[in-house]
């Protein structure tokens, strides 16, 4: 039976209903999840020995002794070469009229390269390599917020051809735009106005529930929580949050930065095996908005991981209104019972 | 040089980054468009022959003497048989808690089977048969527009795998919700907001600003005027709207869907053949909610049509922002001057 559900932090309604699941779909639209799993590849950018192919490194990880954009690195950061937006233009106020208002696309467009490895996720990689992403995202982000231009910076990870990813090679990227994007602010709003009511933070008021009620939680330890969302946009969406209140991944310290990487890692283990096969994906990290004029110590970070299992088509476009086939309960079932040693 | 521009109607920021066109693309990542061109399929549940292995008709449009669920139609309209909503549940007011809400999945979900070919998209159909098309969506949106607990009624189609859709046989899709969605109250209020500051309809100025600058018309007619939205989510986007205002998309007359009928072939003529190939694409209708309680008479119907030349990844998902790798000025004149006779 279909069922409307609302989730809190964005104010959206999705629709859970298991069974449209069941759809025939035509046998020449089924994707084959084509991916290569070579160690190396020619003619991929951000394979070792190829460092001239990107603009130079902003960021590495590398043995002592090596030079910049040479081999020897575990992780490169790179402004992208194809940027949606550039730190070189001058940002200028809001320009244009009522109907044509536009402004100069200042920001930042970084690639994270998280491996040398050409093809290895998340759940494939060693702990200490997850850190180091981990680590990364948190060195660009203190980095980037030193530029007071900027107002947000979105740390996100596509995964397969279906999640956008237009190369192979495990990446994540950092986009950071002189304002707040729409979908933040309207988890800084639902945030702000449970906080003006209640006192409390509307994602610890979740996370409580959840943990008390026990039919949602994949995996949990000392620093985090996963868990599928009430009203999960998609099947077997998982949210990992910290147990304490927090506002700002930067404020991450080593040992939380070691449980993070450990819940990161065995959750991708637990998708990836209950659905079967490796699923295309879009990850990001939803910190708080760097305002100087507002506190916004009120929000809390925490990370969507969302796999693309389905297409999203023009009823989801159209409306706003998600479309999900799992029911979130079952997914989360499913996902916590995954041996994954 | 990239661009931040801001729709009026939506009130989102939209990036339009042509140098992003350029980026590589692994080989194994581009999808094959491979659709079908047969006229008929044994299997396809919307083919003329197979009117069993659907839902019983809503509607038809039949030679005479033709029984309902049997051959001689020229269009039908059932139920989905894989519904994402149901109207023989009992609509229930909303449930739960603060962190929890739900209600159940009431509503319609229909699919219109716009011919018995198998494979032929707007483009290919003769006029009369694509204003049998408009003809049965308004139609349907009369009839369930009758049933008060419906807030809003979505007509969509979806053409292509990468667009969301499952079947190949040309249909569109209503589905119909006892709220009205989140995308469509944003159109609203800013509809709204502009009619109250400027005594005027925020579109019918848009369009009046399209016609005045000439920079990103695609085709007009005598009812309809067809161009590249200035704040354009996506590379070819299309936006149809009536030369009248006009809230309503039940209102138009035999002249006026005539109209309509003929620029929607036409801009798909031009889109297919501006692109090279079929593109897959999103259309759908926007037209005013049915609040009994509130004026909505501010609001202008309009038509949008989203080619997908690029997949949605985990920034356009976590941010709310789009990225439009192609000028609208640049689609524009491409499509304006293609040659449809």
């Amino acid at each position: 039976m279909p069922e409307f559900r609302k989730d809190p932090l964005t104010g959206s309604w999705v629709i859970i209903a298991p069974e449209r699941a069941q759809r025939p779909i035509d046998a020449n639209h089924r994707t084959a999840q084509v991916e290569e799993f070579a160690e190396w590849s020619e003619e991929c950018p951000f394979c070792s020995g190829n460092e001239l192919m990107t603009p130079p490194e902003v960021l590495a990880y590398r043995s002592p002794g090596t030079g910049s954009n040479q081999r020897g690195w575990t992780l490169r950061v790179v402004r992208n070469k194809y940027p949606a937006l550039s730190p070189d233009l001058e940002l200028n106020t809001v320009t244009g009229n009522d109907l044509h208002r536009s402004m100069v696309g200042f920001g930042y467009h970084e690639v994270i390269i998280e491996t040398p490895s050409h093809s290895r996720d998340f759940s494939f990689m060693a702990l200490d390599e997850i850190e180091d992403v981990l680590w990364a995202w948190r060195d660009r982000l203190l980095s980037i917020r030193a530029d007071k231009r900027i107002k947000y910076a979105l740390v996100f990870k596509n995964y397969g051809h279906r999640a956008g990813a237009s190369l192979v090679h495990p990446h994540s990227q950092i986009i950071a735009t002189p304002m707040v994007p729409k979908r933040i602010e309207e988890e800084v709003q639902n945030m702000r106005n449970y906080y003006g009511e209640k006192g409390a933070c509307l994602l610890c008021a979740m996370l409580n529930t959840e943990k008390s009620e026990k039919k949602r939680i994949v995996e949990q330890n000392q620093s985090f929580t996963a868990y599928c969302p009430y009203a999960s946009m998609s099947a077997y969406q998982i949210m990992i949050v910290p147990n304490w209140h927090s506002s700002e991944f930067i404020e991450l310290n080593p040992v939380q930065i070691k449980d993070l990487s450990k819940i990161l890692w065995s959750v991708f283990r637990r998708l990836h095996s209950a659905v079967g096969g490796l699923v295309p994906y879009n990850l990001w990290l939803h910190n708080s908005p760097w305002w100087q004029e507002y506190d916004t110590s009120f929000f809390h970070w925490h990370i969507d991981l969302v796999p693309r299992l389905s297409e999203l088509a023009g009823f989801e476009l159209g409306s706003g209104l998600f479309i999900n086939h799992t029911l979130p309960e079952e997914a989360a079932k499913t996902l916590a019972s995954i041996n994954i040693e």
